[in-house]
């Protein structure tokens, strides 16, 4: 008998899918061109030519029966090695091969290290807005998601919020800088202060309350470098993906780092290995551990993100929104012009214009832009959206 | 605080891979060409041309953002279309894209349909000698593992045992043919009459109870095609692994094939996209989803697998083993020539001989070969394995 529960989520469609949806039909009818598609955080740059070059100088001279056999366990140690050395330059870190997890992208990460440090009846606790896929990742783990709400001021997590939410059953607070859908990166003193509640929490409740940190953005920051959360904190699970560094979302591959100063650090990777065996994740693919090895201090051109985001930033300033400007990633998440956002984004469609309401993200009132598209789409886009906050909300515009 | 559960199993090493390390270890000692190594099944022929030319096509020709990105969470229509093709050709199935479903393999696979079927606090059913991961499997999804004994007499699943054990709890019943340790295909006979009691059953408890067809193996077969299951019962969902018949177990690519004519067919592959959210695994590789769809027609030049075979098996026969012959795979199980076939393995080891013990397998007093290693090693191995019989077990050698 199939199991009632997916089949029951079967209904609960993701709103961000459902936008996207609308975005491909209209743009059969009008032409994809005309269609303003924010929706999707989809990598619109290539890979860099030396993932590519690697990838087939891997095909090419390595012996097929070692490049794509069965890679251990606990995955590639050259390949764990690499990345550890990586961390250890650019964060001043102390990882060794022995803390670090090859997985499939940040969210097999995710679900590894909720598995890691909690157990079914726990909790995990994160911060709005968030990620809408934190919600599956956790209950899947067994995990309930407790929700801190929004500091809309700046973005940063509402630390005093923290104290009325984790408790003794408490197993992790689960931080995405820079976020999704903020753009925000959690300041240096935000992430030393968390670090204090965290660890004065522990000492309360008799456990270690693990940070899980979720880095796929890091890469892609507009400013000044996004402070590394497990520098802060020792009991620290690192999350990352390299889909959005290196454009290559759909090989899904990332990596678990276990900071070497965390409880039981050594057996984190180990415990790693025994929770695939249930969850059926068994290693990321051997090309692509060994591709992105080689590729760890490149990126995709990652400019034409920041370049959209000064475009968008401005142009909504001028159009009069509050909002908020990103650190990195490639979203913007402004204030709607009504307090129903939801209505806000039905509304924009009419001017074929894609946002997504911030409700999905634990965030009413707010709409996300994801700017990963060619830059003069996002200029093409600015007539659309001053005519409709000019038609639909009698906004006044100063002029350019 | 990191999960007691985990951290417990990592007691529990496998002995399979214990083995394996005792061989790499013994290698280092006296060179590894004079270890006979029958502990892994590690695919150990090239992957076919075609595979490696598909790969490079791709990444030479295909827009690497498109290659690269994000696959559909139900993973690629085309690639759903061309497996679903190929199985109505070889099997007179009439699957359509809908009912295919692409894994990390066939532990992604399982994963997908033990869950699919089976809610915590269930039962799935296999029947000994069985694949241990099947432990972590069900249990990864909550469900009991119950262990039909083995019927040693033809190594066929004992259908007579299946009473006793499926019961108002029971989801599935899960097999794997050809199988892995006996190398035995399910006749047709036997699973016609499989699924005579699984219909039974299903209408006694008033639930339709599952088979999960494991067929990692369903390309080695050594002599008539393998049966295929899914012919034979409804309510089947097929797990499926491109591991071994195109030497690609590191690149995690396999899929889940849901029988048209099972409960709810038409929503067994969007639950397992629902599903995959909970479990990390979102989709596997977007080139490998690709490069298969490619050589679903080819498989490595898998004739050394029956070479092989039939040397050990003559060999076995000549130095006086009961041993079933295999129709598949690329491995052997014969009995020990004690009861505690642990005790014969370690005794082998002297002999540099590495051999896997039944109990593993649930078949206590069997031990298995892995015979993925090179004919000349085979060959060179039986000087050994005579030495060790008459020595360790005085057996009296017929001439060659």
């Amino acid at each position: 008998m199939i199991a009632q529960a997916y089949k029951e989520m079967l209904g609960a469609k993701s709103v961000i899918r459902e936008i996207s949806e609308w975005s491909t039909a209209r743009g059969a009818e009008i032409g994809y061109d005309n269609v303003f598609d924010y929706s999707l955080g989809n990598p619109s740059v290539p890979c860099p030519a030396s993932f590519t070059a690697a990838c087939r100088d891997l095909l090419e001279h390595t012996d097929p029966v070692t490049l794509h056999g069965y890679t251990p366990t606990l995955t590639l140690p050259e390949v764990r090695a690499a990345v550890a050395e990586s961390l250890n330059r650019r964060f001043g870190m102390d990882y060794t091969a022995a803390h670090i997890f090859m997985t499939s992208g940040a969210a097999g990460a995710l679900a590894h290290a909720l598995r890691c440090v909690g157990v079914p009846g726990q909790n995990v606790v994160t911060f709005a807005p968030f990620f809408p896929e934190y919600k599956p990742y956790a209950e899947g783990a067994g995990l309930a998601l407790r929700v801190a709400p929004p500091r809309t001021a700046d973005f940063q997590p509402d630390l005093d919020a923290l104290d009325a939410l984790v408790d003794e059953n408490t197993a992790a607070v689960l931080i995405n800088s820079p976020n999704n859908p903020s753009g925000v990166a959690y300041s240096a003193e935000t992430l030393a202060r968390l670090a204090q509640k965290l660890a004065a929490a522990s000492q309360v409740y008799g456990h270690h309350i693990f940070l899980i940190s979720d880095e796929p953005y890091r890469e892609i920051a507009f400013g000044s470098p996004v402070p590394y959360p497990a520098q802060f904190y020792d009991d620290t699970l690192t999350c990352y993906s390299f889909s959005k560094s290196l454009s290559v979302p759909g090989e899904r591959i990332g990596y678990l780092a276990a900071n070497p100063r965390c409880e039981d650090a050594d057996l984190i990777v180990p415990m790693c290995g025994q929770i695939s065996r249930g969850t059926g994740h068994n290693c990321p693919s051997g090309l692509f551990q060994r591709a992105v090895a080689r590729c760890l201090d490149d990126t995709s051109d990652l400019s034409v993100y920041k370049t959209n985001m000064e475009l968008i930033y401005a142009e909504l300033k001028r159009l009069g929104f509050t909002v908020q400007k990103p650190d990195g990633t490639f979203y913007i998440f402004p204030q709607a012009l009504e307090a129903d956002a939801n209505a806000f984004c039905r509304k924009a469609m009419a001017y074929d214009l894609a946002l997504v309401p911030g409700d999905t993200f634990g965030c009413p009132g707010y709409f996300r832009m994801a700017y990963c598209i060619e830059t003069e789409k996002v200029r093409r886009s600015f007539a659309a959206l001053e005519r409709f906050v000019r038609e639909e909300y009698g906004v006044q515009i100063h002029e350019k």
